[in-house]
């Protein structure tokens, strides 16, 4: 088999068989297909495309070129979630307790990352002591024990996926239905999913900006899923502005706390619910989504959540009395308010401004090797629909070092109009 | 500039400004701009297309590249010639004198190259003696005094399309006519061409396998000329069976000769008339194609153009003798009969086969490496349409080492029948 006759083949806008597609993901992770034969390939598919069959047989090719974990040690239902990513998005703190507190066993595997925050690891890094390494005897008890662990990302889960990752950023192949599917569908399949509910964001915050286009990502995820034999829900969720009203590490934990405790900004529970709800129901705890959701709405309330999200800290070496206590958790020297110029209604915050926000305050990483400032963020104090008068507090940055790019871009993101915006739905649609 | 915004935008269906173009030529020629991302440039080129404004700022950048022949020096209308190749096809040893013994200049730059037989270059040189290796100074001084000379392609002629043809070859973006008709002119453009005349090859010895996608080709490459002031005439010639009768270096050279004796096949002394008719006209020494086709066959039947190819091979060190008397030219030691099994009408020769054949007898390098045996190679006795019976000599082959593969591909490659096929045109057609 050669590569150029594999790239001529999808070319001319054929379909690829399960053993091409192997061979090309396999030589391409081993380095016998170089580069520049594999750029033009995921150029061909970019412009040709990928029926569903080529697509569930990248995403498991990719899924099989390192590590798969296998968690057959762990008794029950293994469902994983899996956010396309936003700004303020910290469900994952919320929904990993509250699934665990319904029995249902959630063994996580999460990154770290660039952008303007941390990833999950580096939010719950914010928590004095928390660590992520743990030894796979570790992993697997704490699951057991607490139905809760989490491991930072292994280096070797689904290296043709990093390796392709890589070369679709710097050759405009990135935004590609079938090889973003793969992509991320390889990923929940090395790590030993059962079921995956999928968080698909839409709006202007996310990579996908309408609803169109993120439910053809979200219809194929869900048919490589099935196809493969994990069952998958996606929900598709609004990121047209932040989740909730903390951009920042400390901050999200402290407002994930929020939540687990009862309380909490409304979209950020109702998101959380309504993915933790799904999960629960492909975990077999619940027979239905409402049944799932008032169940999970008691265990908030109740505090079991809480109470399993601190074993959880503790189980990782982490100081529990900061989830009691959040105030404990790190906290910026200075608060610096936005006030609005005009009064009026928030008619637009721009995520991925405020998300810059926070990272020129210190809160994300642009290279590997920066260090991350947990205490630094944003705390938006109106959301879009909000009134305001002149003069009224919008945010609070929260900042150690310098804040005036940070309050000048911060500025940037809010529209204030003469009236109200239309009100957008929380959650578009669910895919299933 | 970033290369990934330029992929994207070609991706995307957009039109790349000169700019643009010259960015990408430069940095990649330069080596800014790495193989993976050109090849994705090139996919989407093949896969998007390019306007006629894009190919020919890709073709003058690639000029640009490198040398840029400077041939001021030489008075006169420099009109060069170029043909997408075939087997058998020694046009360029009879066009160049007969032009020049019409009083225009040709200045002629070859290359050797990989194939069925050697090029151009390798073809004069089995004449003993003649050298390519000539200075600036004695080219231009005898194109001035003989109206003709002949070097070897300079390394850093068009470097980029070098660079970006090796790119093609391996990432299925060959068969792409604003690829192919750019790579094309701006060699010829690099070397200094004035006016210039196309010979498209199409049929089944073709790189063009059919007339529509060859005068697409043609006409493509006409447009770029006219729009970087050089006239351009591309004349699509059939090349379904080899072109005359001879396919081998030596024997390509004699039968040369005869044709610029006034003998020779027809074929070959039609599409070399045709062509040098074309330039002479380009180069202002005949008013019109008729008028240039008489003057030009009066010039092959007085000794006229074969006395411009004697002083031209012996300005360059070659031995005239062996022109003048042609049997002196390298012969193979051995001659062997392909004869017909059965009897009827020769409905098919498969020129690549034929050219296989040759390559196998050892007239062509499969790699830079190979040493090129000037004396072997094929002569067809018998061409499409005509008649023979079982027994009858289709062909011969001169062979100094083994000769049963290339007998077996030489048989393999003439197809009998028992009728004579539809005659074709020599001359599809041409675009001006």
């Amino acid at each position: 088999m050669r590569m150029v006759d594999l790239i001529q083949k999808k070319r001319d806008g054929h379909a690829l068989t399960e053993e091409e597609i192997g061979f090309v993901v396999t030589g391409y992770t081993q380095g016998t297909i170089p580069d520049y034969q594999m750029s033009a390939m995921l150029m061909a598919i970019y412009l040709v495309g990928m029926n569903d069959e080529e697509t569930s047989q990248l995403t498991l090719a990719m899924a099989r070129s390192g590590d798969v974990l296998d968690l057959s040690a762990i008794g029950g239902v293994k469902v994983d979630k899996h956010s396309t990513g936003g700004v303020g998005d910290k469900t994952s703190l919320i929904v990993a307790p509250l699934v665990a507190s319904a029995g249902v066993p959630v063994a996580k595997m999460s990154g770290r990352g660039l952008g303007h925050t941390g990833g999950t690891v580096d939010k719950l890094e914010s928590i004095r002591g928390f660590r992520v390494e743990l030894t796979t005897e570790e992993f697997i008890r704490n699951v057991n024990e607490i139905k809760l662990a989490l491991v930072g990302q292994s280096g070797n889960l689904a290296p043709a996926d990093k390796k392709i990752y890589a070369l679709r950023d710097v050759t405009a192949t990135v935004s590609c239905i079938p090889l973003i599917a793969s992509s991320i569908m390889s990923k929940k399949i090395a790590s030993g999913a059962d079921a995956i509910v999928l968080d698909v964001k839409v709006g202007a915050g996310a990579f996908m900006k309408d609803v169109e286009h993120a439910r053809q990502l979200a219809e194929t995820m869900v048919r490589i899923g099935r196809s493969l034999g994990r069952q998958t829900v996606a929900v598709l969720s609004d990121m047209d502005q932040p989740l909730g009203a903390e951009i920042g590490n400390a901050g999200e934990v402290r407002e994930a706390i929020a939540v687990l405790q009862g309380g909490g900004p409304d979209d950020l529970r109702e998101v959380s619910l309504a993915l933790a709800a799904h999960m629960t129901v492909l975990g077999g705890a619940y027979p239905d989504f409402d049944a799932a959701r008032a169940g999970l709405q008691q265990s908030l309330e109740s505090g079991a959540a809480l109470e399993t999200f601190a074993r959880f800290v503790a189980a990782q070496g982490g100081d529990a009395e900061q989830i009691r206590n959040p105030d404990q958790l790190p906290k910026a020297e200075r608060e610096v308010k936005l006030a609005a110029d005009e009064g009026g209604y928030v008619e637009f915050i721009d995520a991925e401004k405020v998300g810059l926000a926070a990272m020129l305050l210190g809160a994300g990483r642009q290279t590997k090797e920066d260090e991350i400032d947990y205490a630094v963020g944003v705390t938006l104090q109106r959301k879009v629909g909000d009134r305001v008068e002149a003069g009224d507090t919008l945010a609070l940055l929260h900042a150690n070092g310098p804040h005036d790019d940070g309050l000048a871009m911060l500025r940037s993101a809010y529209r204030i109009g003469p009236k109200p915006p239309a009100a957008k739905p929380l959650i578009y649609d669910v895919i299933q």
